[in-house]
């Protein structure tokens, strides 16, 4: 949905002392001009975002978030971002948005084009209603990502890891499932190993395990994902990061989705093969992912 | 160097008939806010564009260009631009360059998010000075992209032939070609075959032959490297487009990169290894990408 608050943040050195930072944001009407036409993000897609889930006001797992957004930095050669200065960026835009859920995005942007600075700015805007899909699963549809499993650490400047603007081709990932009847999209490498979907990971059970692709530099370490691993595992279960072949999909005893706003949604089928749905597990992981997390 | 002139567009129905489109162009302050936050380009580098180099107010090849985007737009599911109306705000935006070099930027946003129509816009800004690398030349480095050659016929959702604007890879190409040492890259397929730079096509002096890499849906079909290649032929010289392997590279006799505003910078080494520069043949080029062309 359109987003209801955005401000723009002067962005501090990395060292810089202050903690308090709130004379460096410009809160703006989200929907009217405020960037140039010479923003190297809508040029080039150059420049790095996260997007954060909001529960009644909170926003979920601020500093994973965070934390992955100065990783994305440093894979993207980009000023180091100033964790303080971001985080009450984020509670500011967490107040804006009131009771429900809500999207909050950071934006850091290589800035205008030959000018000093980056740009950055943070907005929060009411969340889709992701019921029906949490609740009733989505059809998946595997996609060759034409990279093969060596690439990343083969070829870093291919920004594999780091959670760049330039997701073009994340889009028409989703696009080409919808053309082929499905919701959305699983990536495969090349050599036939399971990655990520273009804006999820995703958790497969099999057996009594729960097992997520091993992010090895070429898949996005979730914030989603690991909050679920950690509360799986602080009830007992088990949980591994593996390298999974495509093969391994089709005998799955059960699939999700899971990401920052949709949060788990249960995988109904994959590629036309019906994949079971565990009902009650898959709401269990949904009453978690919507009670407040840090 | 930063934009002087800038107009946003409002994108008519590919069938609109009018046949002047003046009232849908506002000319902007180039270094104002003209963007909202919710821009899908900025977003997600969701859009398309085309960079056309102007000499003395006469845009170079605009129309190439212009089918370039209308390709793009097919292969990004973004709706068919209008050619005429296009086609007029070029000639506006190349009339506001005035004499020397410049360089005209055409963007195709996929628009607002959850808006109703795609954003556009043209810019016009002085070109850098590029006449030391068309004389002294340029060094590269052959950087590894990750894909097989196969990937874009099997994966069209990778986007290979678009000129879209998810450049952050192609940015990020260029900032490990300095740190090797270098002045730009060349990208090479996973399985060894030579594709283009991130921002220019590669031609390649074969004894009397001029080669450049097949456009088979992997790589842009660079429109200097076509009027180049027309102007070659012309002058009754032999050019071909063939599939490369990295190890032709060694043998060259001669090799450019060539792109709409930098024109033809002659390679001075590949992965450190000295190529022959044909100074006399470069100026020629050079000559030839300065005069006005349609």
């Amino acid at each position: 949905m359109a987003a209801r608050f955005a401000l723009v943040i002067d962005p501090a050195a990395s060292d810089d002392p202050r903690t308090d930072f709130a004379d460096t944001f410009t809160v703006i009407d989200p929907g009217a001009p405020a960037l140039s036409v010479s923003e190297l993000s809508t040029q080039r897609g150059d420049g790095i975002f996260e997007s954060i889930g909001v529960i009644d006001g909170h926003a979920q797992e601020a500093d994973a978030h965070l934390q992955r957004l100065a990783h994305s930095a440093r894979l993207c050669d980009l000023p180091e971002p100033h964790l303080v200065q971001w985080s009450q960026a984020v509670a500011r835009a967490a107040e804006s948005a009131g009771d429900g859920e809500a999207v909050i995005k950071l934006i850091l942007s290589r800035g205008i084009e030959h000018g000093p600075t980056p740009t950055a700015w943070v907005t929060a805007a009411p969340a889709a209603d992701f019921s029906g899909p949490r609740r009733d699963g989505i059809r998946v549809v595997t996609l060759d990502r034409g990279l093969d499993s060596g690439a990343p650490a083969r070829a870093p400047w291919l920004l594999l890891g780091a959670k760049t603007l330039s997701y073009a081709v994340n889009m028409a990932a989703i696009r080409e499932a919808h053309r082929r009847g499905a919701d959305d999209a699983v990536f495969v490498s090349s050599d036939g190993i399971v990655l990520e979907a273009p804006t999820a990971s995703l958790i497969l059970k099999v057996g009594e395990r729960f097992v997520t692709p091993a992010p090895t530099g070429g898949i996005l370490h979730g914030t989603t994902q690991l909050s679920l691993f950690e509360h799986l595992e602080a009830r007992g279960a088990s949980t591994a990061y593996e390298t999974v072949p495509a093969a391994a999909l089709r005998t799955v005893d059960a699939a999700w989705l899971v990401s920052s706003v949709r949060l788990a949604a249960p995988i109904t089928s994959i590629d036309g093969l019906p994949v079971a749905v565990d009902a009650e597990l898959t709401a269990s992981f949904n009453e978690y992912l919507l009670s407040p997390r840090v």
